[in-house]
C-alpha cells in the first residue's frame, strides 16, 4: 500500500528520514508491503515543495546536503516551490501523512502544535519527534486523533528509534505500567561518565560534550534537566494516564554535581545517573527529575556514554529494561518512520 | 471479539495463562476488545477437557491447585473429561487458536511438533513456549502455517514473557537484525553472580540454584549450555533468516568455570557471562554459546542474578538492548497471551 507523505520541518531528523525511506524502499516494500510517496516538504529555512507525483529523494538530499533551498530543486514548477506556510502546505497537499519535526518549544508546544491540530482536522495522521506538543498538549491532540478516527504517534520523543511506546503497546500488551525510571538524556550520561571514568571535572566534561556535538552551545536544557523533564512528563501522562504538566514535576539537573561527589559515591558502590522517574501508587501519579545514586546491580546504573535506557515496571513482566540510543539522525528518523509503519499496520 | 482457545499442556505455563486470561479479563476486552474463552485444555497428568461453552477458570485451577485432575472438573458431563489424546483433542475442539505448552524435548521437538503441525492443518492458530518445535523444525511450521494464512508464534521460547520477536516485528520494524547476543538463561547466570558477588565455589551456587528451584535436579541442561544453545538456533533462524540445526553451532557450558576464573577476570575488570552468540556476514550465519569475559561497559555485562538479556545488532538503531525476566510462571503465561493478541491484532 502506498502512503502519501508531508514533512513539515527538514532538518537532520526529516533528512534522516528521507535517506531511509530512499535506501530502505526495497526492504519495506518486500517486507510489510509499505510504500512511501513524499508528497510535500516544508521546512521554515529551507522554503516549501510540493510535488503531488512524489519528490525525488536523492535530488532533494543532494540540494539540501549542498546547503541549498527547496525552491533549488531542479524538477519543481515556480508554483511547487512557492514560499509557503507549513499551515498552508498542510492545507494544500494530498499528504495523508504529516511528519512533523520542526524544534521543541517547551514554553508553549507552538507553532508545532497548531500544524499537528490542523492536520489532524484535515484528516491526516500524525508522526512528530518534537516533545512540545507531546508534553505539554498530548490530551488534547490525542482526543482530537481519536475523534477523527486517526493516529497520533510520537515514538520519537522520548529515546529517539529506541522503542518506548511500541514496546508497551505490543511486545507487553496487557501489562499495566505501574513507573517508569530511565536514563532519557545522553549528554547528561556522558557529563557523568566521564566525570567517573576519566576523572574529569564537570566543566571539562560538559566541554568536551559540546565540543563532540552532544551538548549545545547553551547547555541549559540538557545539564538542568528540562529535557528529560519533558520526556517524564510524556511518559507520565501517556503510559501512566497522568495529567501532568512539566511545573508538576520537581526538577534538578547535574550542574551542581562535582567531581567529588560521583567519586564519594563510586567507592560507596554507587554511580550517579540522571534520572526521570514516574509512578503511579493508588490512582497518584507523581514524577520527578534528579540526580541519584544508582547501585551498580541497578539496570541502570551499567548505561554508559549518550546511551539512553528505560526500566518499566509492570504488573505482570515485573522489570522490563530497554536501552539503546536516545539521540541521532538515523536514529530518530527510525522513529519517524517506526510511527510510519504503524499506521500502516493498522489500515 | 471473541477467540476460542485451547491448551495442550496445563502445568506451570498453562496454569499462568490461564490466571492471567482470568485477572485481565475486563483490562483486556476494554484496552483491546479481546475476549478470550478457553473451550478445551488437554495435558499428559491432568487429563482432558472439552467444554465448547467455555471453562470457569477459577474452578480449573482450583482442582489443579489442590492436585487433582481435570476428570475432577465439577460442572463436566463424563463425555467432556473422556481421556484424549492431545491429537484428538485438537480435532475435537473447535478452538481457532491453540496454546502449546508441553515439555522441550530438544532432540525431536516431539511430540509438540506434531500437535502444532496436525493444529496448523485444521485451521488453527498456534502459539508455543516449547523450544523443541522452534528450535528443529521452525521453517517447516512457519511454511505450513503460512500456506494456510496462520500464525505460529514463539514470543516465549526465548526469554518468556520479555519481549524478543515482537521488539524486531514491531518497535524495530524496519531494521536488519546483524547480530543478537545475549544472557539467555537465567540458572547460569544466577550461578556466576553468586561466584563473582559472594565468592562461592561453582558446586556451592549451583546447590543454591537448586534448593531455589532456578536449575533441576539434573542440571545439564542448563549449566552445560543446551537451553541456551537451542535459544539461539531459535534466534538464528527467526531473526537471521538462517537454518541452523543445533549440531552446527558449537557449545560450551559453564561448569569448568571455577571462582579463580571468575576473579581473575573481576581484577582484569571483566565479568564472565555465558553468552548465546549468532552474526550474519555476507550472508552467512555463524553461531554459538559460550562463557565469555565481557567489559563492564557491555550492556550485557551489568544483567546480575536470574535475568536474560539480549542485545540486538541494527542496522539503523544500532546496538538495542532489551532486559527482563526469562522464566516465571506468570511470565512464560505472558509469552503466551502476548502472542494471542498478536492473532488478535491481526483479525
Amino acid at each position: 500500500m502506498e502512503h502519501k507523505i508531508g514533512l513539515i520541518g527538514c532538518g537532520v531528523v526529516g533528512q534522516g528520514l528521507l535517506q531511509i525511506l530512499h535506501d530502505k524502499k526495497n526492504h519495506l516494500r518486500d517486507a510489510f508491503g509499505f510504500e512511501a510517496k513524499v508528497v510535500a516538504i516544508s521546512d521554515k529555512l529551507k522554503g516549501t515543495l510540493i510535488a503531488p507525483d512524489g519528490i525525488d529523494i536523492p535530488a532533494v538530499l543532494e540540494i539540501l546536503g549542498a546547503g541549498k533551498g527547496l525552491a533549488d530543486y531542479p524538477k519543481a514548477t515556480p508554483s511547487q516551490v512557492e514560499p509557503l506556510d507549513p499551515l498552508d502546505m498542510i492545507e494544500r497537499t494530498d499528504a495523508g501523512i504529516i511528519a512533523e519535526m520542526t524544534y521543541t518549544d517547551i514554553k508553549t508546544g507552538e507553532p508545532a502544535a497548531g500544524y499537528i491540530k490542523k492536520a489532524l482536522r484535515l484528516g491526516k495522521h500524525v508522526v512528530t519527534s518534537n516533545k512540545g506538543p507531546a508534553a505539554l498538549h498530548y490530551r488534547e491532540i490525542q482526543d482530537l486523533a481519536r475523534k477523527n478516527g486517526l493516529q497520533f504517534r510520537i515514538e520519537g520523543t522520548v529515546m529517539s528509534g529506541t522503542p518506548v511506546f511500541h514496546l508497551v503497546e505490543c511486545g507487553l500488551a496487557g501489562n499495566r505500567v505501574k513507573e517508569v525510571k530511565g536514563i532519557l538524556n545522553g549528554t547528561t550520561n556522558f557529563i557523568l561518565t566521564k566525570m567517573e571514568t576519566e576523572g574529569m571535572d564537570y566543566g571539562v566534561a560538559l566541554a568536551l560534550a559540546q565540543k563532540l556535538g552532544y551538548a549545545e552551545a547553551d547547555p541549559t536544557a540538557d545539564v538542568e534537566g528540562f529535557d528529560a523533564l519533558a520526556k517524564v512528563v510524556i511518559l507520565s501522562n501517556v503510559l501512566l494516564g497522568a495529567s501532568l504538566k512539566t511545573s508538576d514535576v520537581p526538577c534538578k539537573g547535574i550542574s551542581s554535581i562535582s567531581k567529588a561527589d560521583v567519586e564519594a559515591a563510586k567507592a560507596q558502590g554507587f554511580r550517579y545517573k540522571l534520572i526521570g522517574h514516574a509512578k503511579s501508587e493508588n490512582g497518584v501519579v507523581t514524577a520527578s527529575v534528579s540526580p541519584q545514586k544508582l547501585p551498580l546491580s541497578d539496570p541502570l546504573a551499567g548505561v554508559m556514554g549518550a546511551q539512553n535506557a528505560l526500566s518499566l515496571e509492570t504488573d505482570l513482566m515485573g522489570k522490563v529494561t530497554i536501552q539503546g540510543a536516545g539521540a541521532g539522525k538515523l536514529e530518530t528518523g527510525f522513529a519517524i518512520l517506526s510511527d510510519i509503519l504503524a499506521v500502516h499496520r493498522c489500515k
